[in-house]
């Protein structure tokens, strides 16, 4: 039977947990059970939802309420009840219990049969590799900064800026919309001519990841227009808009963009310790499942930052063997080359190593930022220190020097 | 200019937060300030975050780092740094900032500029009382029950029954997907034909709104259709698809049909009192901006219970005066007669009342639950006490007897 298993953590007192879950399970499926004919539980026992498992953590104490312990309970979920769409699998195992107390969503695990309905990443790992002509290395991106109020000039001179520092991908920032000074189309178009243009000169190539944005029905259009004007691939607010409005853009055979999630907005519902969804199902899991070819999430080491373990799981998500093409981990926020052998340890090759500051502040400016980033990675895939490699190259050295 | 502000919570050493708010002013803006020429401070002045004000609570200690107090920022974006649209509203004020430590979004404030791109409701309470008939009363809403794996004639019976019982309102269970056995389009048409003959032999009117489910670009096509098939309302899981969504099936005159948000996933941003956003925001003013005739969430009294604070301000947010017509609130769960005084204390008459097991679960059956709801609204028209009302009607003595 095709199921979907759902992982909670709450909080009780020991022994209090069995009849939480069976009231999970009941609630969010056929209501009730023991108090029905023999008749109609076999009609219904197909859509019952079942307690699969209880963990209770008894030296994890509640840090306010210390007479309730941690629990883990798992909840299987017949898919036969939704639709197999997110809003549905959203509602049915997180709909009215997120509003239910101390109840934290862990995890969701997919059968076969249902992760089928979802596209995965169109690109995945290696086809942006074969696109980039980059392997063996984590790619370099990097973002434009204070752009808002500025003109198509001022983003053609810092998108060069940043090519030219031998970064992979340059990607918008979230917060710049639609607007009359850099629209959409012409980011796109003038984009294109700078960057053909840098690759004329020097031969890398970098990719520009526009950010889609607008109201919700308009998006497939616009993205198709993206791809008709030559853009190289979509960033995307998904969790401002819907998970399923990412996955309709991954499956739409005319886009046929990489996208590039965002993890604006998702803080709302991850943050919480005893509330919402945990961080590696939300922006590693689910959006693996719906289609991002990139996930951006704050790394464990800058100003914002994520816990540790957390940072690590969804990395974990997004490229662990599944029937989906794996998803690159994006660790981002404060971001500079001291910290790349920090980032490689985490997430090996497979990843992006993402700044904003920590090129666009370097000494010698953003292409100077760029190439310190580069002469990061090469140390560290031959196993030199930074501060060896920074010897050797003025643009790591001077950014060592500037911070740590 | 035309301008929308934030308000935050956020935690910190007393003196901290005017650096804090800065911060975050020019962070989501304009990226930095001080450092710019004066040339380019002119240029930008307009794209300029502003904090409009810090308020610190010296007496609202951290609950867990006792040397942290809580402080209230307001700051202002230009709208001008926009498209006007929800995503972009949230990405703006609460995309990265989400993900940065203890913060919570606590209410916008829309400038009536801003506010004009919002359709609001589309009928209103005003119109939603013209279709049925009904003044000066709260309206009375049940929900179907354990309605998962059964079939048309089970759901028939249910709503005739509930009918009977002189509700105003029925909605779909949000757990009710398009499914084989009752069809989203089967649902209408059969729900139709039940209203239609309890209203011929009755009198009495009621609405059924069918739960909206699916992908997200299908979602207008169905809700057209329904619309075609007769269809008195749409119930929408608003939370796990995007505001956005519900903003435009408001704004769709070819569907034209009352909507009803149903505050499911919502629990994953408002339940923290840290993290995410306030829930008057997220289930009152925000759903009624982009255009539901409804909001559904849990009221004070029940088991699934929202903070009293709260569940009032949410209600204010629905109906006080505003260019766009008022929503109406929907108290729910865990509803039965005898909260019926609480809830018209709280909300008025231009509410709706609504219940589950409160009408299912009457010795009675759901006719006579209905029954004693209506006579227990009624009783507090009259200024009658419910124990007095229930002396002359059986059904609501029942009720009290049972659920008190
Ligand atoms: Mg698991
Ligand atoms: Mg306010």
């Amino acid at each position: 039977m095709s199921v979907l298993t759902a992982t909670y953590q709450v909080y009780g007192k020991p022994g209090s947990f069995e009849k939480k879950a069976e009231g999970i399970a009941l609630g969010l499926t056929i209501g009730s059970w023991t108090d029905l004919p023999l008749l109609e539980q076999e009609q219904l026992k197909h859509h019952k939802g079942n307690v699969v498992s209880i963990e209770e953590f008894e030296q994890d104490l509640h840090p306010l309420k210390p007479d309730l312990i941690k629990a883990e309970l798992e909840i299987a979920y017949p898919s036969i009840n939704f639709s197999a769409d997110l809003p549905a699998i959203l509602t049915t195992v997180f709909g009215k219990l997120s509003l239910d107390g101390e109840v934290k969503l862990l995890d969701l695990d997919f059968s076969h049969d249902l992760l089928s309905h979802f596209p995965g990443p169109r690109f995945g790992i290696e086809e942006i590799r074969n696109t980039l002509g980059v392997r063996g290395r984590p790619l370099l991106m990097s973002i434009f900064k204070g752009v808002i109020g500025r003109d198509l000039d001022f983003l053609s001179t810092q998108l060069r800026e940043q090519a030219l520092g031998g970064v992979d991908l340059v990607k918008d920032d979230e917060i710049l919309f639609d607007n009359p000074l850099t629209p959409f189309e012409s980011r796109i178009t003038t984009g294109k001519r700078v960057l053909d243009d840098v690759y004329e000169k020097t031969g890398h190539r970098t990719l520009y990841a526009v950010n889609l944005s607008g109201r919700t029905s308009e998006l497939r259009e616009k993205a198709r227009k993206a791809r008709e004007l030559g853009a190289d691939a979509l960033l995307f607010n998904v969790h401002a808009y819907g998970l399923d409005v990412l996955q309709e853009l991954a499956e739409d055979d005319d886009i046929a963009l990489p996208l590039m999630a965002h993890p604006a907005f998702s803080g709302a519902f991850t943050s919480s310790a005893f509330y919402g969804l945990a961080t590696p199902l939300a922006l590693g899991k689910l959006i693996r499942y719906a289609g991002a070819d990139f996930s951006l999430f704050p790394s464990p080491y800058g100003s914002v930052a994520l816990e540790k373990t957390a940072a690590l799981a969804l990395g974990k998500e997004l490229t662990m063997d599944s029937p989906l093409k794996r998803s690159f981990p994006v660790p981002s926020a404060g971001i500079h080359p001291g910290l790349v052998p920090l980032l490689m340890a985490d997430y090996g090759i497979d990843c992006v190593i993402n700044a904003g500051g920590g090129v666009h502040g370097h000494p010698a400016g953003a292409a100077g930022g760029g190439q310190a980033f580069r002469q990061a990675i090469d140390a560290v895939l031959q196993g030199e220190t930074l501060q060896d490699a920074g010897k050797q190259h003025k643009e790591l050295q001077t950014a060592l020097e500037l911070w740590g």
